[in-house]
């Protein structure tokens, strides 16, 4: 390992304490020495993604949150309810590193030809512990970046990128042939408007106000419904008429929208119909929950028929049905597009430590549309 | 045809008018002449099942029913609220057959050898049009019952038995080695329970009262939680830990209860989790809506990860994926047991007329387990 760096980095860590409080801090801890097939990448730039908001807060209610600690060593609890406690059980005690996704630069390489290889380029890597000034890893989970490209480019090459390409081949997969989105208008929602523009696949978006429409439109998306609007059942069903969209990803999951999709979906199927189906129409209709914008209840009315469902969707059981080759040839294109159909935008580029300071907790827990934090570990 | 069957017959009607009201009544129509392929039945016995009611009452409000007509000819109308009419705009207007299977005797077939043979046989029907003196249909719809069975035996031949019977074949499909059931102890239940048994297949029975459970625990059952006891998800838990059930039909539909069942899957799976996963445990759970016995909203709370899906499931694509072949087979268990495994159990037995009566409606229109009725269309 070069003698520059250091023996010890700082890390983001999340602990839950029996006692149902959240602990999150900034811990010191040794800098690995890699093994032959691991790399050590200086983490330049790590996104905070919804799917790492579990993990990191543990759903604890921020309104008792209180910073104590240094400006350079913040410390932050908040008090978690007994009733989300129940879930946690088998993480309590055990303080854990944060951060699904990143990239940086190798600085230091294992003796195989694979490691070596990758010393000095610029990577993008997954596989946990990105908040943090270092991460030792495999070389296998590095992606490298092409020569030039600016670290903060590829620091989302992995979550939202698969996400959206695992939408549209889960729908070809399932037999669809058009897809809705809800929440449309957030990073995740603008880079699957851009694959649906190039690759001709019809997408009906479903916007929360106005000025969500507004930025998928400039993107030259053809079919945004605003949930917000007094018509928006019969907007949405005109859409589905036109474009045939039996499946939607929906990003809210709490309310009632995912019941909604499927009705309009269930109206849609029958505009057409001739004859009376008791059952409802024999057309399978599909919301998947990717997220949970809305953590209360989710409710619906079944007045669409039999031919439904609605179920959870995660991205990693969905990479394990594709197989190492199918997930080679999605990463080529994310690759290939980085700054074009995957390029992602932050408002907001903070530290480690600011990363845990209070405001900035409470305004990406809030995971507004629009508003997306990059830590910048280099930043003090 | 012989000479003596008469040249029309009385047959149940549906209508739903334009002015959103329900008309139910008598008709007499044709006799049709059997083609060469078909039979002309006469119905001695037919079951009102709960996924009859759909289309003989169209969801109308039955507190508006009120009856006219007389003992011999009744009609029964009652008023539809606006929100269903909006779903049956295909049938307004058309007055309908009803009645999906039952049960009698070939007083009449066409030239074919394949009708001839079956003349003057007990046959179980399915196919709709089955309130009524007679049925006129293919041979190939009607399964021949072995010498000397009464009618009524086989009148539930073809709805109860291939939906319990395609309960534990999707089960074995979506790779499910045990399931739960609610509503558990109705005819479908407690076959369902006996099918169990005989294959050796973990069933957990979910029931709404203390002897409901006692229903089942006679036929053998194992597992019985009951719903209204305040120890429900924790006997859930329980039994699902011990059979390892990841697959539920549900016949309730309206609720919170699909919702409680995935979590108490999710509760079983991380039982023996020694790891924290941050995105729930990746066993998939599900439950299949078969039923509507609360028509209210469904509800859950999402705190079971995210290998989850709640779906409808029906008897025809069911029958439709297995194919002519695996539905023979399955028909051919059906016949064998028919007074053992597939026994039904009617409370009441009504007229056409009977049916008709106010009182009639709405004790079957409750779907209340344990009550059951049978049409005899040779009482007057």
């Amino acid at each position: 390992m070069p003698n520059e760096l250091p023996a010890t980095m700082r890390q983001i860590r999340t602990l839950v304490t029996d006692d149902g409080r959240l602990h999150l801090s900034l811990a010191s801890v040794d800098l690995p020495e890699p093994q032959p097939h691991e790399l050590v990448v200086r983490i330049e730039a790590a996104p905070i993604n919804p799917s790492d908001l579990g993990l990191l807060l543990a759903a604890a209610d921020l309104e008792t949150a209180t910073a104590s600690g240094s400006p350079t060593e913040p410390v932050v609890t908040a008090e978690i309810s007994p009733q989300v406690m129940r879930g946690l059980s088998a993480r309590i005690g055990e303080s854990m590193p944060v951060g699904n996704e990143g990239a940086g630069v190798v600085v230091a390489a294992g003796s195989s030809v694979e490691a070596q290889a990758l010393l000095g380029r610029t990577v993008s890597i997954v596989g946990g512990s990105t908040y943090a000034e270092y991460r030792c890893l495999p070389a296998m989970m590095c992606l490298p970046l092409p020569e030039g490209t600016e670290p903060a480019d590829g620091a989302s090459c992995f979550v939202n990128p698969l996400t959206s390409l695992g939408m549209v081949e889960t729908m070809k997969m399932e037999g669809h042939t058009a897809l809705v989105h809800t929440a449309a208008a957030s990073n995740l929602g603008q880079m699957l408007q851009r694959i649906c523009t190039a690759d001709g696949v019809p997408l009906v978006n479903i916007v929360r106000r106005p000025e969500q429409a507004d930025v998928l439109r400039a993107l030259g998306a053809t079919h945004v419904c605003d949930s917000s609007a007094a018509t928006f059942m019969d907007d949405l069903t005109s859409a589905l008429v036109e474009t045939g969209a039996t499946i939607a990803f929906d990003a809210i999951g709490g309310g009632r929208q995912a019941g909604q999709i499927l009705a309009c979906m269930e109206a849609a199927a029958n505009t057409t119909a001739t004859e009376y189906s008791r059952y409802g129409s024999s057309v399978h209709k599909q919301v998947y929950i990717y997220g949970s914008l809305d953590r209360g209840p989710t409710e619906f009315n079944r007045n669409f028929g039999l031919a439904w469902g609605i179920g959870g969707w995660l991205l990693t059981p969905f990479l394990g049905k594709i197989g190492m080759e199918g997930m080679r040839r999605l990463q080529a294109r994310v690759v290939a597009e980085l700054t074009t159909t995957f390029a992602s935008h932050y408002t907001d580029e903070v530290s480690l430590a600011g990363a845990l300071s209070l405001d900035a907790i409470r305004t990406y827990a809030r995971q507004a549309t629009g508003q997306k934090f990059l830590i910048r570990p280099s930043l003090q």
